[in-house]
């Protein structure tokens, strides 16, 4: 979505076009609608035009719809990749599992927690909001597989469930604050460490 | 909370006490409201007693007030507490780990994603929260002790990151659907089998 560009071709004053100015505006008004407690079948263009200061048309010149504007809105929430330096697979595996669950966003710890559950009961969302997520998921599959190829990690690993080890304590300790007995900070680095060697006695 | 008894001492008709009828519709009401959307904050005893069709007398006969209330309700979606046989840790593990974030009410799925982070926001409410779930934690501690204890684990295990690698893969899995290519009947065995192997070459 975000290599769509304005069809609007009017005159534009130096500095930001005006495009842009408007897309953030809209953006910034679903994301601020979402924290303010709008579940995504209330979320109306109508609601978002009005919040903007803009025209419906503004937004259906930018984005096919509702749907496609809430996914733009939800993979600005996550901000930019993070980007493994690609030397030792342990450090890489600790800067993407610190980086789970971490939004540029304050907003982000209101609208997600259960913004997901609704996302996931329409197909079509599931399969959008999916989109967001695997490039990151993909980040981290690339590690294990480079591992494994450099012969740092068993060969016989199963890549999807060894990333759900190292995603899943981080996302329940940052989304829900799990275990009081937990430090966010030490966490990722005891993550990886303890699924690196396993915890059966040898 | 569940030992609390009603302080009414009404002559009762035979079968079921009629103050357990009335706690239960009590109970019901509460989960049917959240399950409709209504956050904690919205929650209130009168519209509580409306729902379950009692007097708010009744309630406070009963529970001190909305938190304790809405704690046995949320004590209620998850049923009883999963038994580990005791012989094998690999067995009481992947018991343990079965049972996360399986609820035995329909209306968890649309209560516990929303409640979960409104419950965080107040310290009052974590503490109750975290009383619910500590048993649960609590048999999961046990057993991996007593895999330390057994010489099946390592002695220098640390416990509490165990657990949140042994609880988070199901609950993100369970609760957000978090990977479509896991597959969360076999996942109980495959992620307690690789945090006791560990990833790592030898």
């Amino acid at each position: 979505m975000s290599d769509m560009t304005s069809t609007a071709d009017a005159p534009r004053s130096p500095g930001r076009p005006r495009s842009t100015r408007a897309d953030e505006a809209i953006i910034e008004a679903t994301l601020d609608l979402l924290a303010e407690g709008s579940t995504i079948e209330a979320l109306s263009i109508e609601a978002i035009a009005a919040r903007a200061g803009v025209g419906k048309a503004t937004i259906y010149r930018r984005w096919s719809g509702k749907d496609t504007l809430l996914m733009d809105a939800l993979r600005r929430l996550k901000g930019i990749l993070p980007q493994p330096a690609g030397h030792s697979v342990r450090d890489d595996l600790i800067l993407l599992v610190g980086a789970i669950g971490r939004n540029v966003d304050p907003r982000a710890e209101k609208i997600m927690p259960c913004l997901v559950p609704e996302v996931n009961r329409s197909p079509d969302h599931y399969r959008l909001y999916q989109n967001i997520i695997a490039p990151r998921r993909q980040l981290m599959r690339e590690v294990l597989a480079r591992g494994v190829a450099e012969g740092v990690l068993r060969p016989d690993l199963d890549v999807e469930v060894t990333m759900a080890l190292l995603t899943g304590p981080m996302l329940i300790q940052r989304v829900l604050q799990w275990n009081p007995e937990l430090n966010e900070h030490t966490l990722p680095e005891q993550v990886v460490d303890t699924v690196l060697a396993g915890i059966q006695a040898r």
